[in-house]
């Protein structure tokens, strides 16, 4: 059974139907709505859903709940299954699967379905997160909702208890938190490099020495810039821990929590390395396309031109040599050593190590 | 118990036995079969045999399930797990496992172990799948079953009820089914422009002006080749997505089905767009290497030749420079980017966003 | 409840507090382990404690669980977690949690809790692995204590009945034991390889004509080392399946076990190979940062000076040139594919192949 006849409504009647489940509709209108859902399913006064249906799937707002009261009498012993969502993080202090229950004390109520959009019930479960999050207090219930995720095509994760449902509420409304600092950090980062460098290698020869150098900012500039940033934000990855580890000795405890900024840096850790990493990485490919550009062949052409004329055999320096080799090496063995820590950061691997082996790679 | 002689029962047998588990085997000739199964199991006849097991493993094809009928009275209220499998995607009506439980009303019937090769139970679950699909209507035999998959150091993983017993069976037949039309796709783009750019780059120059060219096929042929293939992938990924929305304009609504054509398509962006991505790095390394190539020292060191014997001290072209330091450029950021929705499309990454975080993503 | 005083015990009190637990710490001297635990967790003696709580934290050693005989007749019916650990791998002949199960027969066991260390418990799961692998006997207990570490931000896991408890105190003295026997593998073939390329680049060089090249070693020799531990690497895990069809070919039979070293080295066939593809991929960028370095630019314009000074305007090699292409052709096809068998690897993507599949791919 479904109760409501908005979006999410329709589209979990219409993924319901090709799963080959009996659904029925309840509305207030069922006339005018029947329309709407699909042929196959039944679209009918409230009252006579629920009495048809066992598990009844909740689609409407959590402010309209109250008026399901009336039905109090038939939902007697039904499993609901709450599927809304709010609007804001921790919007109200209970979560809303928690005061449906607490509306219907006769009846078993199931958090589900809430971290799946319409679109994705509308069209089946195609690419991106199959999870169903399902969480109750009562076992059999969840099993009864898991086993119908399961046969709509979606991979039902147990999160235990009711206490779990503002959690899982939360999670639609996440948009990458744990991203966001880091990702300021290491734009803030470029913009201040870059103009450093914009002004070292390009503005300052142009007025000292009226030469112009202006090619050079699309990958010279940022090739100068991107090892800064990257160094910058790998120190700042190591700089917590070493701090926490402060904290400690000076207050003598290791159970005295951290202050909330430190403590705010420490989980933000595994973000920032990973951007240290995408800002080597691209400094690597940068590097890499120096000898491909038109400019590296000319310098080279005008070099060797002047050297012919002025019929210099040699141009060899043993000290630059040394230094690019050296430079170049140390280079590729900081790259595959970054690269072994972010494919330990992948969470399937994650999960494949015990915390020895983990704190031993890193 | 198992039931059955053949390659799948005598792996059974062997890595039950290795798990420690104490194994009966039925057959009909237990003293011919005895020597085929470890010293350890006890071969003996089928009725003798489910008469000492409490779960039986049917390793028979389902063309011999009515010979078990003579065994209907000593098999009620013993487990029967189904492990076979068939040899064609949905040959029968109903799963294996269905017809089985049809068959003996009595038992209670759990689908399993058919996604594991002979070869996989012989010799331990090394590398590749470790797990056990397994579905059932009887919550407590699923969990049995679950748990001797578990001390053979398989994971089991709960696919609800016998509903899902035909999906299970289909699985091993499955040859990544997904990716077929994608890349006979990429492979007919791949030819096509391979054709055209090899007789603009080699074919022309040779019959217009007598020029060799033919070191060029095997890197630069091919590299001008890769980005055309990929840039018409990456626009087939979004061009459903157009169509899709065009013909819900079109007929006024979300809830209508779109045809079977553009479902099909929908369905296989994701690969299409990672064999897009996959072009583009080959593109990327091919390019990277052209510096490399002795035809390019050669060309430059005659270029400086040339220039030096006629005392031609400069020949930087502004125009030329600048545009291979924007196409470079351009180049990196977007490999940059088709990199990250590369990695969010790995099913662990995918698994820990949530829709919201998927499309701000694409 | 909690029993102990220990570092583990405290993080644990710490932890479920923060977690909104009612928690009370047993102790044999609760007035001066008082201020060790957070202010409120109720310190109070063993069997007080014990009484107040239903779900009691064994945090002692193995060796004092003795001690806790006294308090058999309060623990009776509780759900007693085991969250020890060894310091050796198979130290015991019984598991911790069987031989706590073993002295309380009145009590119903669950191990649990110990692959996670103090610090994860003190701070939460933050990064690593959150996985709490749990198992024992009793369904009941099992998801209760399942339900208190879902609350503590960690995902359990049903490991099954109480056999698997050893595997699982096993696991956190687990130090990569599948790489150990490949990464000196691959360590003693870069020595060998790298010693007998600096004899053959630099030392003979040297003594035979005098050149100094000492400026190879750091790029140049390391790299026509990579390539040839890559290949005896990919080699190793091909021949391994040769040897064990050999032996099944001689013995006439499939099911007879392999010898023992045999049987280590098709174990390890996935970490030598990830290690071949690692220095592959090294190899790659190396070969792609030779044109970057100075002494190729210097050797580059001392030919192109010499060049012009003896007026030679041509030095094109047809032949050096079509050994370049195709060598750098056919490098970027294996490195593809090699690449390919690399992600497959992943956890994430080997569990959605079937062995079909995975074997088509291999």
């Amino acid at each position: 059974g479904v109760l409501g006849s908005g979006d999410f409504a329709r589209s979990l009647a219409v993924r319901l139907v090709c799963s080959g489940f009996k659904v029925v509709v309840g509305s207030r209108n069922p006339k005018r709505k029947a329309n709407l859902f699909p042929a196959a399913a039944e679209v009918t006064f409230q009252a006579e859903a629920v009495k048809k249906a066992d598990v009844i799937f909740v689609a409407i707002f959590r402010e309209h709940y109250s008026t399901l009261c009336d039905l109090a009498d038939v939902l007697v012993g039904k499993i609901l299954v709450d599927v809304s969502n709010n609007t804001e993080i921790n919007h109200h202090k209970e979560s809303n699967a928690e005061y449906l229950a607490s509306l219907f004390p006769a009846c078993t109520v199931v958090k589900g379905f809430n971290v799946v959009s319409a679109w994705t019930l509308q069209s089946g479960a195609r690419d991106g997160n199959k999870q169903v999050l399902i969480c109750s207090n009562n076992q059999e219930a969840k099993r009864t909702v898991a086993e119908i995720a399961q046969v709509m095509g979606f991979t039902p994760v147990d999160m235990g208890c009711m206490s779990s449902a503002s959690e899982i509420e939360n999670i639609p409304l996440r948009l990458l938190p744990a991203w966001k600092i880091p990702i300021f950090l290491a734009l803030g980062l470029f913009l201040c490099f870059f103009t450093y460098n914009l002004i070292r290698q390009v503005i300052h020869p142009y007025i000292r020495e009226g030469k112009n150098k202006l090619y050079k900012i699309p990958i010279e500039v940022v090739n100068t810039t991107l090892p800064c940033v990257s160094y910058v934000m790998l120190s700042l990855v190591y700089l917590p821990g070493v701090l926490a580890a402060c904290s400690q000795l000076y207050y003598g405890t290791k159970y005295r929590r951290f202050p909330d900024w430190l403590d705010q840096w420490l989980q933000h850790r595994k973000q920032i390395g990973l951007l240290s990493f995408f800002c080597a990485a691209l400094h690597a490919v940068y590097s890499l396309c120096l000898p491909m550009r038109r400019s590296h062949r000319y310098l080279l052409i005008e070099t060797a031109v002047k050297q012919a004329v002025e019929k210099k055999m040699t141009i060899w320096v043993e000290e630059e040599v040394w230094r690019m080799e050296i430079y170049i090496s140390v280079g590729i063995i900081a790259l595959g050593l970054l690269s072994l820590l972010a494919i330990t950061s992948l969470p399937s691997i994650a999960n494949s190590l015990n915390w020895r082996e983990f704190s031993f790679i890193q």
